[in-house]
């Protein structure tokens, strides 16, 4: 698998060299970035062995263009005042999580079309809840409650120390099973059609469009689903349109 | 247990307050500096959370002293270029090592007076000879060949989590054994003994002192020396002293 390190709105350059620092540390080199706060983020001094790593890092304009490609997206947060709304995973537990209940014929050190991402908030808010809620588990670090915040470079060399640890440890699988997984951008297509589709039908009129958004993601993120669930799953909510909407669908 | 963070020869503030926060952040709070280079340290901007266990940090001339009242003294090394004179151990296998050979009876959470301590070397080079010889084992963080060396703060973090897990882990156990460890303050009085006593028989005249002064040491750290060893050894080597000088011992 590949683990890409996406850091959402960083404001400290010496934060994303640092960052970026520890991932080549422990053999990821995949960095993204979210509307960095500071233009200037690439001179950062603080990455030496690592200025390729900062030099070839993507910047994005939107959470869902990071993660377009990736099956499988994982949040990190400090839970202040947060429910949890998906699993938590406290960091030394990641391992145990990651064989109980990923979609493990697929996470494999060796299977290189896995795409995993992991994300960072900003330093001074950690990740808000439009962020969190595009993620299938939260990574939470065991810290003391006297002094509970991390600095980000050391939370990303935490998260990629455990991650190396566990992919290290994950026994090599077979790779047949219920065929690969949908991506991210694949299920955000299916999430817009399914509310086009509640939409037309007036189905939950009484929830705001994105409560709505919220209600289906969620739903979807649980499934697992496949990429030709989403073949499957377009076609059919296709046809229920053109038929809502009596339009006929084409080819019938 | 206390574990206390030893930051040999340090250069940057910012690296002695991202420890500390790092440190913070795990429940540990015993920070002490040997030698550090900049003289305004304390005045780093990059421990909040932290500032109180900086100020209390204490500062130490020699390791020696640092290390006087400990039980158990670990060093930390990317171990290039170096023979591995004392035990190796993986960070993420520190556990295993702890349980299996480790004066365990000592080593729990709950026993408030195992000292034990954790040495961390400059920036640029890495702990020396000197220090790590003082070591009962090292531990080495397992990074990428391509980038292998770390921040300080991000492997003070690494091991400040580490020994948490450990310790939290670790089940609670009895306080009863073989009486309580020597520590390194006795075992280096030992050492001294030991030389002049080699001298005063002319033993081993064929290896310098400091050969001598490194066999010695390591021979007593593999021992787990409790406190009344020590204080058999000492009336022991006392009358062996002299005798081979000829001079009766006192109560005799």
């Amino acid at each position: 698998m590949n683990l890409r390190f996406i850091l959402v709105r960083p404001r400290n350059p010496l934060n994303i060299g640092a960052a970026a620092r520890a991932m080549a540390n422990f053999g990821f080199n995949d960095l993204a970035v979210v509307k960095p706060f500071a233009p200037v983020w690439r001179e950062t001094t603080s990455a030496p062995g690592a200025e390729k790593l900062v030099q070839d890092a993507r910047v994005f304009s939107s959470i869902d263009h990071a993660i377009a490609d990736c099956h499988l997206v994982v949040g990190t947060t400090a839970l202040r005042n947060r429910r949890p709304e998906r699993p938590v995973v406290s960091l030394p537990r990641l391992m145990d999580y990651l064989k109980q209940e990923a979609p493990s014929p697929f996470l494999s050190k060796e299977n290189e079309t896995f795409q995993a991402a992991i994300l960072f908030g900003p330093e001074k808010t950690g990740l808000s809840g439009p962020y969190l809620e595009r993620c299938h588990f939260w990574i939470t670090i065991p810290t003391d409650p006297a002094c509970p915040s991390m600095n980000m470079g050391q939370s990303v060399a935490l998260c990629a120390y455990e991650w190396a640890r566990t992919l290290e440890r994950l026994a090599p699988r077979a790779l047949t099973g219920p065929g690969p997984l949908a991506t991210a951008g694949d299920v955000q297509r299916l999430v817009s059609q399914t509310m086009d589709l509640f939409e037309a039908a007036d189905y939950l009129p009484f929830l705001p469009r994105d409560a709505q958004e919220k209600k289906i993601r969620r739903l979807f993120q649980r499934w697992q689903i496949r990429k030709q669930d989403i073949q499957l799953l377009h076609g059919l909510f296709r046809f229920m349109m053109q038929g809502l909407t009596g339009e006929k669908p084409r080819g019938r």
